[in-house]
C-alpha cells in the first residue's frame, strides 16, 4: 500500500532535520560547545545537576535549557550513551575548504601540519585523532564526505571538547586532496607497516615544512590509489615484530615523531 | 528477610565462577586466545560462519566448539558487544611478579621498558595501552590489583591480541611497585602535563637505560603518593596550548619518545 503523501512529507522533513542537526552528549562536549561562537545551538536537555556543573556556559550561550529528569533523560541519543545528564541539539560546523585551512596563521610557531584519514570510520578513534591533532598543534584533520566518521555525538564525546576548536575538513576524494597539498608545497607521507622507510629518515631535516600525514583505517590500511598519490610511505620505527598500533595511536606517534 | 543459606552459597559459587574466568569475544580476540598455549580454555561459543574463520584454530585448541544461532547468541555477554560470532570462556593468564617481567630477556635488543598505570580504569585504554605496549617492546603494563581496569573482554577486544601476549602485571600498591623498579636500576617517570621537565630532556643520553613510565587517569592524573615516589615528573613536548592527550595515546607517544 502506497504510504499516503502527508506520511511521506512528515517522513522527509524528519529525515532533513536528523540531518542537519546532531546531539551533542557529556559534560565536557556540551559545555565546550556551549561557549564556541561558530556552533549553531537548537536545544539544550540537561538534569539540574548537569546543569549546576554548566551553569556559566549555559548562561553565556543565551539558549534556555529544557531540565530533565535523570530517570527518563528526554533527548533523543542512543540510551547506552554516558550523557552525564547533558544534551545538546547543534548543526555541524563548517569549517571552510581544505586550502583555506591548509595555510597557517602568519604567527604560529609550530610547523604546518595536517592528518589526512582513508575511510577511517570509526568515531571514537577520529574523535582520539582530533584530540591529539589539537595537542600537536595540526592545521586540520581531514576525512572524505563518504567513507569517514562523521560528526556525532560519540566522535564529540571522544574528542573531548577538541570538536569545537580543532578543523575537520570533509572532502568529495581524497586523492584530489593530497594533490592539492602538494601543489601547496606539503609533503604527503601515508603511513603503511610495510614500508621500507621510516618516518624518521623521511622528515629528517625538514621538520619545519609542510608535512601531511595519511592513516588508513586497520586492517585495509590506505588504499591503493592513495597509496600511489602520496609521496613517500613510511612506517613508524617500532621495536615489536608483532601487532600494529591503533589507528589513533598511529597518528599520536606520526604527529610526534614528524615535529621532533 | 534472611536469605536461605542455599541461596546466599549459590550466589557466592556463582561469584566466584564469575571471578575464575572471563568471556572473551571478537574473532581476532577469541583467535589469539585459542592458539595462546599459556591459556586455560573453558567454553568457546560460535556461529557456522565465525566457525569458518577461526578453522584452523579451534581445531588446534582441542575445545569442541558450540554452534551457535547468529540471532540467539548463546554466549553471556554484553548484548552490545561486537562479538562477530565468537565467544571464549577463559581463565585469566598469570604473568607472575613484576620482578621477573622487569628484567629483559638476555638476546633483547630493546631497551627495556615499563608502563606503570595508576588509577587507569577504562578497559578500552588499557586494551589500546596493552597493544602499544607490544608494538613498543615493552616488558610490561603494570595495574593495581585495585582500581585498574581488569582482564575482560571489552578490554581483549580493544588490545586485539595483545592481550595474549603482552605482560599485564596487577600488584597491590603502586609506590611499592615503583620502588622495586627503582631497586633494580629503573629510572622511573611520571607523566604530568604540569611538568617543567620534557621527556625528551630526562631521556636523552640514556635511551638504552631501564626506563617505567607512570600515567594516571584522564582527569585525575597521578595521584599524589605516585607523584611522591617517582625520580621524576615529565610532560610530553606538545605544541599546542589546547587539550590534552587521551591516555592510551600518551601512553603510545611517551613509549615512542622515550626510545628515539
Amino acid at each position: 500500500m502506497k504510504k499516503p503523501k502527508w506520511v511521506v512529507e512528515k517522513e522527509q522533513a524528519k529525515r532533513v532535520a536528523r540531518a542537519e542537526t546532531i546531539w551533542l552528549f557529556g559534560i565536557h562536549a556540551v559545555r565546550d560547545a556551549l561557549v564556541n561562537p561558530a556552533r549553531t545551538r537548537v536545544r539544550l536537555v540537561v538534569t539540574k545537576n548537569a546543569l549546576d556543573r554548566l551553569g556559566d556556559a549555559v548562561a553565556a550561550s543565551g539558549l534556555e535549557p529544557e531540565i530533565s529528569d535523570p530517570r527518563k533523560f528526554a533527548a533523543p541519543i542512543d540510551p547506552g550513551s554516558v550523557h552525564q545528564g547533558a544534551a545538546l541539539e547543534v548543526k555541524p560546523l563548517n569549517w571552510g575548504s581544505l586550502e583555506e585551512r591548509a595555510v597557517p596563521a602568519a604567527a604560529s610557531s609550530v610547523p604546518p601540519r595536517i592528518i589526512l584519514l582513508d575511510q577511517v570510520t570509526d568515531p571514537h578513534n577520529v574523535g582520539a585523532i582530533l584530540r591529539s591533532s589539537e595537542v600537536f598543534g595540526a592545521l586540520a584533520v581531514v576525512g572524505t564526505e563518504r567513507g569517514a566518521a562523521p560528526e556525532t555525538g560519540a566522535l564529540a564525546k571522544t574528542a573531548s571538547g577538541a570538536l569545537e576548536r580543532q578543523p575537520y575538513v570533509r572532502v568529495r576524494n581524497l586523492a584530489a586532496a593530497i594533490e592539492t597539498l602538494q601543489n601547496m608545497g606539503y609533503l604527503v607521507l601515508g603511513l603503511d607497516g610495510e614500508a621500507e622507510t621510516t618516518i624518521e629518515t623521511s622528515v629528517a631535516g625538514r621538520v619545519n615544512a609542510p608535512i601531511a600525514l595519511d592513516l588508513g583505517a586497520e586492517g585495509p590500511g590506505l588504499r591503493m590509489k592513495t597509496k600511489e598519490t602520496v609521496d613517500q610511505l613510511v612506517k613508524i620505527s617500532a621495536a615489536g615484530a608483532f601487532g600494529s598500533l591503533n589507528v589513533s595511536n598511529a597518528a599520536a606517534v606520526a604527529l610526534y615523531a614528524s615535529l621532533n
